[in-house]
């Protein structure tokens, strides 16, 4: 079996820290100068690891294993959130650089070929999942001819002053690839709260996104009396409310749902607000349950327009992501390691987040294996995972590469012998 | 009786609207060089009317009666909102102007003294009820030093530019004054609804003003699990459907209540909101029942702080304004003219609104008359007022005013005789 080297390992996460370090977060925006500094020297650490590494046309750095037959592929990102922590998508790739190391160093699996990737601009500084959505496949021309950051930077230009535009771009090549695993912290407090330490991921859950804008009637606050009142804040609280006791009705433990904005027009003391809007996010592993749950949004919706005192607007604020369930065989695999390393400390569980996994799942069989995020905290300066947590995480990652690999090995074979 | 000329009103009234008109509406900011300019041709119209007018130390026109023995004062005030109409304030002012023109037309009310007030800044350009506060004898001089309108500009330099700087404030004087009346529109659809052209006030409704801050733990929309959140939007939402079923066991069917403002930290569609903040506004006439509220709304703050996932801080967002009673032999005086002239088409009903009398009420005894506003609609450029309400509101208003001087007069010889 693969030994990791937990000192190796840690090093090398904590000289990635380095680049783009504030304080203990990491800020490292997709493309920045710091985060292509890191890439180039990502690129060396791959190539000293006997990989053959390089910085694609996107950005994406793509580590191809010199070794023959079907490679497993690990990867996840190194770019950050505006306010980063340093393990978000950093955790995931290094364990590959370690785990095609660790695999090398093994008499028995050293002949298994390991590919690692980290994908471009997870995070969205530009364009979400830009380096695994090229990778697959996806037109991603126009997001490189139009998308820009915060700044108002172009993507186009971001790549042309790293050097990056017209190289060649990592892409999907057919039976080169067993599957495609990716490592990550949790980013939520599951693992914490169940006293586990690692968790193999059953599907990251769809998402919907969607605004709903009110309108009614402005009005003076002191002279209009409830009676004859229109008012689109009351409205939306009232709504929110029914959506919520409905929502209860269809979800499960993990269906999840949020109101992350409100806002009241004209926003005053003194008047009744004549409009108002409020954002809303659904998430859930079962395409069924948020087809259910979109009927009946729509449904409380219509009972309130036909009503007729409010008039309720339901757009789409943001493309429907599905959901996708991550390879029965894979995840069998991470919960044999798991159960071998670490007995009876890790659980099956869904991605509440969104990963490259759910894009490259559209190509291969992929599986995704969780740390616990200390306090369940991501997306803040202060994410963390103990040390002990990182070290094991990479063991049971490391244990199911090889077992992926020995068994396709194995079953290859076979085959042919029929 | 006297008896007022519609056409000289009107054209009064339409004269005063040429300064600072936009469209069918009027921008006259206090102490802005277009206010000023109309306070002037107002002293103009005064003296004119046989009054001894001048603009005081802070802006306000007062009229004094050259007549013997104690005068009625009428008033209200000329200033708007930054998109005002042309009746808000201007109609009660010009009623006065007319109104004293009127009696001393007519044999029987020509010795009847009367003063007109147009008070400065009740809209709070700079600072709220200012000419009425100054008059009641409110100390208004930290006001003048540290007050300042949106664009920055300070009361006290508007007031150096328009040359009133140092100039004598009008202030209350001792036996000067039988009582006040203040003529206004409506600025709600009460009038309107019921089908009636005279409203008699007889309370002004007082006001609380709150915020309240929810504290909860910002957490990730997608990862963390409904049972483990502590949304402060959520709680806000959950709060504000509490409060309203509870403040609606206290009211009558004059209480008002309003959120006007909500603001969820960080405001992201991925983000459980940590921190959610509410503006709460309440009316009332009752003092009773506005301390009733403020105990309900104390009492469940503590229920939810006792729970102890979600903290809420209650805080006085704005001074509480306390309602003001009419004058009820005043009220008497109105109705009985409304009656005389308008059989059956006149109401009690409270104001909803704040208005100069509810702080002149502090020195003398006050009373308001209302005509309707069409629509229910004040404060926007569309405000307006059928000219027969007009009219009719300035017949009666005068009438009221002859019967309060001479009942008072008929009344001071009667204790003489004693």
């Amino acid at each position: 079996m693969p030994a990791i080297k937990p000192e190796r390992l840690l090093n090398d996460l904590k000289r990635l820290r380095r680049f783009g370090a504030q304080g203990v977060g990491v800020v490292r925006l997709s493309l920045s100068p710091i985060d292509i500094e890191s890439r180039h020297w990502l690129v060396e650490r791959m190539n000293e690891a006997g990989l053959e590494a390089a910085i694609d046309g996107v950005g994406t750095v793509f580590g191809r294993s010199r070794k023959n037959g079907p490679a497993l592929l690990i990867g996840s990102h190194t770019d950050t959130q505006p306010t980063g922590g340093w393990l978000d998508g950093a955790m995931g790739v290094i364990y590959g650089l370690e785990i095609a190391r660790a695999l090398a160093e093994s008499k028995e699996t050293r002949h298994l070929p390991i590919d690692v990737a980290s994908w471009i601009d997870e995070e969205g500084t530009f364009a979400g999942y830009l380096g695994s959505r090229s990778f697959v496949g996806d037109s991603v021309d126009g997001a490189i001819r139009t998308a820009k950051n915060r700044e108002g930077r172009r993507l186009k230009d971001a790549l042309k002053a790293a050097g990056l535009a017209g190289q060649p771009r990592a892409s999907f090549e057919k039976g080169r690839h067993v599957a495609y695993l990716e490592p990550h912290i949790e980013q939520g407090g599951r693992l914490e709260a169940a006293g586990k330490s690692i968790g193999v991921v059953t599907t990251i859950v769809g998402i919907r996104e969607l605004r709903l804008r009110f309108t009614g009637q402005r009005n003076h606050a002191g002279t209009t009396p409830m009676s004859i009142r229109r008012d689109a804040g009351a409205a939306l609280v009232a709504f929110v409310g029914l959506l919520d006791s409905e929502f209860r009705k269809l979800a499960d433990a993990d269906t999840v749902w949020t109101v992350g904005r409100i806002e009241l027009d004209p926003g005053s003391l003194s008047v009744v607000p004549g409009k108002a809007e409020m954002y809303l996010q659904f998430r859930d592993a079962n395409p069924k349950r948020l087809q259910a749950m979109e009927a009946k949004l729509a449904d409380l919706v219509r009972t309130v327009n036909a009503a007729g005192t409010m008039r309720i607007s339901l757009e789409t604020f943001d493309e429907a992501v599905e959901p996708v369930t991550m390879d029965a065989g894979l995840q069998d695999h991470i919960a044999s390691a798991a159960e071998a390393i670490a007995p009876g400390q890790w659980i099956r569980m869904p991605s509440g987040a969104g990963h490259d996994a759910q894009v490259i799942a559209s190509c291969m069989p992929s599986c995704m294996l969780f740390v616990p995020s200390i306090g369940g905290v991501s997306h803040d300066f202060i994410e963390d995972t103990a040390e002990e947590h990182i070290v094991l995480g990479c063991q049971v990652a490391a244990a199911a590469a090889a077992s992926i690999l020995l068994d396709r090995h194995a079953r290859a074979p076979a085959v042919l012998n029929r």
